[in-house]
């Protein structure tokens, strides 16, 4: 904070970018994705691509990238690198960005399981804050302790289905553990993840409530900024795309549980 | 080593993979490259998806993947997880695999620059073993050390131009401390680097002569497969590709420096 006269002008002191990956082959098909591994369409590439672009344009520069483990997450942030010319850039895959785990529904239309269980439960499994879907059995070959990704990672943590809360719980350790310090350290973030793992760094960092989160949506591949003061808290956000585009994008997303 | 019968029979205990990028830009230009931070063509894309697919169709599986820094290398590497779905995996990315600098002649065309120094002139600058093109001044754009890929390094020992031996004094110590440990610690590696810098490696493990190293010729985006004892001792190695196709892919590496 710099004193100016007799007030407080409280300065941005650090910017971190965020970003949704692009669609995906499963949000093209409605299917609940969860952590199965898709990856980009050729439209989500184009978002990538156009991104990267827009970062460029308007003078961002990165010291590292964050991404969950899934594969869309990754492309996303290599197809905006081929715009920016960061590929030299040290990238930290991380399972806790990870989308939310959607358990038993994972690879079930979107619209089937709304004509099936009706719209209203499937509304509950994809919007309440704290009731997660169906779990897995964990015989399960979805399951992810049966993945090769996940061998490094204690299998008592690895999830078989989550509500928002529990995507929380694991998403917010990493933030306050690694990405604060990084941040800290001066390092100017880009962390390329999901739209529920960033629902929780989001409603964190802005205090949103259990009611309102599950009303946000966040457009693909869209990057939105952050800035924050010396104590890291946040001062201002906005997203570097145009208005009417943004609406567009964000009403796309909330529509696609409908029947 | 197994004890069979009377003989001893020496098993292959690890595999590496070492790839040379795809085509780039200036490979087409036929351009000296070295530290420029070209991209792949169409051509250089390609090569790498048809890499990634060859090493998936025959079981390949990665735990670690290095890459230089140079965006060639990483793109390379980045095309092939799309067919091997393996984006998921760290990636460490040195600038010690990065390809010979080439000093003061990065940027010339290596057929201009053989019409004006004479063809005997840029073939001991590409060829000989110890004798570097002319270096370039410290002031120049070009020089890594006022490159951002390069500020984590220590400026001195940052090349203004390098011999291939001088590739080799900086490619070998990244081999012996990080490389060898990786895998005695039971990790394979695919190493996507630069024809200089796999040279480097390959003289190291087949101990090849100063004069016969500069004669031997990497081609673009081809697995080349190295097995190794227990000691780490290279006990084969072969290329994943049709023999056919190997040698024309050599050939063409061995003329861009004709008139």
């Amino acid at each position: 904070m710099r004193r100016v006269g007799r007030t407080f002008c409280t300065q941005a002191r650090f910017r971190v970018v965020f970003m949704r990956h692009g669609e995906s082959t499963w949000n093209l098909q409605n299917r609940f994705t969860g952590w199965t591994d898709v990856k980009l369409t050729p439209k989500g590439i184009q978002e990538a691509k156009d991104a990267g672009q827009k970062l460029a344009q308007n003078g961002f520069k990165f010291d590292l990238i964050y991404t969950s483990v899934l594969s869309r997450a990754i492309q996303t942030y290599n197809y905006a690198a081929e715009e920016m010319d960061c590929h030299y850039l040290p990238v930290v895959k991380d399972w806790r960005l990870n989308e939310r785990h959607y358990g038993a529904l994972q690879g079930l239309n979107k619209k089937e399981t709304a004509e099936k269980h009706g719209e209203e439960q499937v509304k509950i499994w994809r919007r309440s804050f704290d009731i997660p879907p169906p779990a897995l059995e964990p015989s399960d070959a979805r399951c992810p302790h049966q993945d090769i990704k996940y061998r490094g990672v204690d299998p008592a943590k690895l999830p078989l289905t989550e509500s928002l809360k529990l995507t929380i719980d694991r998403v917010l350790p990493l933030w306050e553990q690694e990405l604060t310090q990084s941040i800290k350290a001066g390092k100017n973030l880009l962390v390329v993840a999901h739209g529920n793992s960033l629902r929780a760094i989001v409603k964190h960092l802005d205090g949103i409530s259990d009611a309102d989160i599950v009303e946000l949506n966040i457009p693909t591949a869209i990057p939105l900024v952050y800035e924050f003061d010396e104590q890291l808290r946040p001062l201002k956000h906005y997203y570097l795309e145009d208005p009417e585009v943004l609406k567009e994008k964000m009403d796309s997303v909330k529509n696609q549980g409908k029947k």
